[in-house]
């Protein structure tokens, strides 16, 4: 077992609350970051490519301003921020802590520069450190929960330094590499088998035994249909089979506005795909090359996963079909830590179901919306996840630029219908 | 029991694709519709008010076009249109049988005239009545089913035509009334109380006993939690209280699309409501009136019926809860046949719950989406419905503009969360 | 002598203000429009195909607002309009008189009707005539120059009717014919040639000695260089060599905003033209044919005027040097009084100067500005010119639309330099 | 004399194009925008904050990229570039040197980082000095003549650096300081006073003793009417009454399209301007104060500058007028040399014309369009200023952002109408 492997199975018991613990999280997690924008520039940092990606200074500045605005604001009585209108600058979407600078502008602010973005981390570092060792038990039993809500807020954002870093290095004809890796293909993948689950009442949705967003409660019972899974990610070379087949032409595989979609934005292929002398391309973090057909594919929208299950005459599964299968496997793939920034192809094939768990996340056809009797958190932090509970779909398992701490079975992450610039790709469903 | 009631009981007998029976339905649908635009002047038929809304004339022609396409052209050997350019103007978006012309367009046609439409009407009616007659067993068998489908199609546009002249009547400080009715205020309405549903599995979706949608299938198992409904619909008055205590100005309540939305297109009301002197007013199809308080509040958007639950402290019901509640009451209410052309009042106290059927399509938190395996109709039917399942939410129990021979306990409509041209209301679930 | 010319020949007089004159015009320009929409169904007077243009109805309301808003609300004291929103429909963009109905939406509104307007035209008629006869003096002193501006302002849009008819039924591929005219091509026309002219100081502006708008004063001294016109206008054989050349892929001979027009707007040709089967077509007031080489090039933007004159290493003449050419040529040309609603090829070659009467309005590379010391009308009026001062070019000599009484050497015309729907055409200059 | 001074006095010389003036100024001006930079962060090089502006290190690139692709890679054979794809990256709009990389996406490239660019930088000095030193007296004439041109360019970036720094500084509500310069307000400044200039033939246009653009030849004659000049610049104290009569609300004043403008953007006072507690603040180059009454009004449109004129019953010049009105006056006034980044007060009451030159550039009613018989340069160089002849207007005498080694009596800069980042201002006419 790894260091972060240890650090899970200790949080998945009782004293995952504390300090020790939340302390040792927030070190390693803060830490962690810090070694993700190692490989970058100054000029990196600065960028907003599209209005829905960051500059990855403002990822740094805005997981401190959380703990500020949550934590330090709130519990630590004589507290002053290092700079009165960071809190404006840096706060994301929440109404009730202020307006929020325009997020379509959050790349035209130069200033304040790295350096002090990074004075400022190091500054609510210290603040957080101390506050964990001076808190009254009371004042811990409260903060001590949003703390941990901190630490996996970090985490996701960790996730949008790679996926918004990617989008703009992709921008740009010099095709900067943030990593250099050398790509190391599998000669065979095992083939497309598929896995039977029977019908009957079944519970999903969290038992409350480790940390959970809101939106995963509560647990609660639902009555799932027969249905066969497929035992692994639909790859490059099968999605091939379906650019080559014309499926970006035939308006009959598509959802009405996928089609929309498609003819606007001129999608011919997933993201980062793009033809080099007749062959295709794929742009990864560790620069351009040929597209390996026996990787998981990935950058493809929801209107994409959906058009190409419905070329095979099948169909994406529900969010409840994937969580009630993923019952038995436990969270291994390759996650973040691996350091691969990039799917990979199944390796072994000893398990029944493969790649659950990291690589890419898989959509299902599940629409984001609340479960029965769904109560989100008291306050502003009840903006994290039930506001956005309309136009969008579920994804489920990680992905290769997801913390292998941060993913459970239960995990409901979501994104619009259009969206390609995470790492999201297709399981299939018979 | 009436014409239409007498017609709907038959229907639901096993003779419901005989010969008589269809052509007899084909027959009073189509006349109704005429019936419909007597009251409008030439000049009503032309104009497209909005890119979602289409001119009364398309309406009238695609209703007809979808009868040419799908009966005559398919089973008629020797079928000539009417026009050759017809099939390619009335076409709504089925893009299996050819592009059709742009939909934000069809407000720049002038030609064919308002009377060249209902030539090709009566064209259309003389070959499909012909072809009733003369259809032998296994192209009746087959055909019979499609022709009801287009009766059913048919209906639809009626209610849309009510509602796209309404919109551009709106547009006009003018105000031109559809049909002057008297207002007939009631004193008094009963108390919102709640009405109680025990959990437990059971089946929704059509048992295919009468004509259905594709979408209202297959009946399958769902998992219901507890639940209490609303006895009747939410009133103008109750929803005054949420304008007056800021609810279109106060961000907690709404989902964060919902106040994009709100923010960008101004809204302060339901749509139709406007300031005269200080008093809320009302535009109607008979013209503009003081709100009425005990009438259900009408022509708000998802975003606003959610909001306004919210508000409450409470949610609206999902579409399998709003199914399962309406099992034991049958279809009777405010229907278009009433010609009231706007939500009444509750009436009577007798029953347990009010307003299930007729005055307002009632908004569910369900977002349009395949029942478990859903299977489309062949060929280009297939586009009717299944392609719509993204980004909507889905609306049941019919309103003032919608046929009673039309909707059903399965019936499952759907529109965009920020669609607020219908005849859309709210109910409540706690 | 017809009866238009003689009616002209009148007004250059010393009564052209008399009571005679004026109301004698009045009632043959306002017949005159009746008859140009004689053609036309009843739906054809509701639309509005681009916020550019306008629907037929309201060009026939608005011409009627102007004369109740600048002469009968001034003048009659007890003066009552037929409809108390009529002004605020019908006014296009005098601000002085109130906030006009947004020009984007005149083609949502199907009320008045078409009849309604034309009982609006009768009531305005009677209503002026009888103000007319029964004026005193001093009223008429000032209210004659009020009515002789109206009646210009109706000549003006009776050239918009026929512009925007022809963009609206170029809309439909029915291709509605306005009036049928049998196309009489010509054999051949006479070769380009140049006449020279000297420079020196010239006057250019109105003597003041017949009617003329604001923007033709003062009359005032220029510089003229020397400089070359050509006899006759570019034709459409002509522009197709610059089309064969890849003139609309060739960056070299584009302004940039241009260029960006072509690429956004993808033109490839002048607006009416399309291909069928290989062959270059044109759509007319009379229907499409084929592309008759010898006629005068028309509906080009300035743009495409300018990249032509480019491509021939000449250029379009200015505003001045073209009203200096015209000093010795009466205005006689194909006009609307012709009915051919079409340029047409040179017929004779008598003249040293061809077409620059009629057929099209020519673009000249003056930017639209004031003359030194130009004074607006008072009030309301001074709105009719000056404020459109900035970013749009001077047309000059009329078009097959324009009528002979309107206009003449003074004569400023104005679009912006992407508009193309009017009949505008090239002349050249070396 | 300071160095700049002496060294533009040479230039007027015939040695103008010697090796050793080119040679010097190259470096002079190349230094000088490194002196500019100097005080930014390397975050602020990054920056796009509007599509009309640039990135600071884009600037310092371009500049290089010109002298580059029009001298290096034209007369040097065995020129090798840095980087191939820079060629690409830092080509502003010459088509007929290939497609440029998309203008509103220079934001999104971290990549050159700014250490690169500096080191492209270096790498064309040093090129471009050998160049020179080794031409042989053929080619030198010939290159010569596209240094100076390459000079000015790198003059004309120069301003652009700061107004499309100070533009995105602004954009931040940290207001950060390019420079801190303490305010100097003068007790008062001369009244308004008029000097009178008689009508007239005159020639306007360089003479070509000096260093000119394509767009200021031929040298030509016009007559210029009577006119009399403001004395001096409009204060912000006047354009502040202006702005209490409600100027930005009464459309009487305006131009449509300035009305629209004025709508659209919402504004209500000069770019820059804004309200802190009930008075009036301007943020400026050395951070936000005080509106100075005395300081010329600058940062305002076109639009603004012809509807404060129309208020004061008053227009602009047309830019004959100005030139003809600065032939008496010399180039002396605040220019970047003075490092004030912001125009100032008039001081001295000595001269009859104050303030033609520097300080902010001068609004003309002229359209930028081409002299009679103007002749753009040939080939790449040629789109350098004629493409750009279209929907634009002249301003004249620089700014306190131009060099004073760049300007001249036949300079013609040019704008959009709607454009305010620049220092631009108001003289009057009567």
């Amino acid at each position: 077992m790894d260091t972060a492997t240890k650090l899970k199975a200790k949080t998945d018991h009782k004293n995952r609350l504390s300090k020790t613990v939340i302390r040792e999280r927030f070190q390693s997690i803060r830490d962690f970051t810090t070694v993700l924008v190692k490989p970058l520039e100054t000029e990196d940092f600065v960028i907003q490519a599209a209005e829905f990606a960051s500059p990855t200074k403002w990822h740094l500045a805005h997981t401190s301003w959380f703990f500020e605005t949550f934590v330090l604001n709130k519990f630590q009585d004589d507290f002053e921020s290092i700079h009165p209108q960071y809190a404006y600058f840096f706060n994301s979407y929440y109404l009730q802590t202020g307006v929020p600078f325009t997020r379509a502008k959050r790349g035209v602010l130069s200033r304040p520069t790295v350096k002090e973005v990074f004075e400022y981390r190091k500054y609510v570092d210290e603040q957080i450190i101390t506050f964990i060792e001076q808190a009254d038990d009371k004042t811990w039993k409260e903060a001590a929960k949003i703390i941990e809500i901190g630490n996996n807020h970090e985490q996701q954002h960790q996730e949008l330094i790679l996926t918004d870093l990617k989008y703009m290095f992709a921008q740009s004809p010099l095709m900067p590499v943030y990593q250099e890796i050398e790509h190391q293909p599998v000669e065979s993948i095992p083939e497309l088998k598929w896995v039977s689950f029977i019908e009957g009442v079944v519970e999903i949705g969290s038992k409350g035994e480790e940390f959970t967003y809101d939106n995963e409660h509560p647990r609660h019972k639902i009555y799932v249909q027969n249905f066969d899974l497929a035992n692994r990610l639909v790859t490059n070379g099968e999605y091939l089979e379906f650019i080559n087949d014309d499926g970006y032409e035939r308006p009959e595989f598509w959802l009405d506005e996928g089609w929309s979609t498609v003819k606007e934005q001129k999608w011919k292929a997933p993201l980062y795909w793009f033809k080099r002398e007749g062959e295709w391309m794929n742009f990864t973090l560790s620069g351009a090359r040929t597209v390996d057909v026996n990787e998981p594919v990935t950058h493809v929208s929801y209107y994409e996963a959906d058009a190409y299950a419905r070329w095979k005459g099948l169909r994406l599964p529900t969010e409840e079909e994937w969580e009630h299968a993923c019952n038995q496997f436990p969270p291994k793939g390759n996650f973040v830590e691996q350091k691969n920034f990039h799917p990979r192809p199944v390796e072994s094939s000893k398990s029944k179901l493969h790649q659950m768990w990291g690589d890419v996340w898989e959509w299902t056809q599940s629409a984001y919306s609340p479960y029965p009797n769904y109560k989100p958190l008291p306050g502003a932090l009840g903006e994290y996840n039930g506001k956005f509970m309309a136009n969008q779909y579920v994804l489920r398992g990680g992905s290769c630029a997801t913390s292998k701490t941060h993913i459970r079975k239960t995990y409901r992450n979501f994104f619009h219908a259009d969206a390609r610039w995470q790492f999201s790709g297709i399981r299939l469903v018979k």
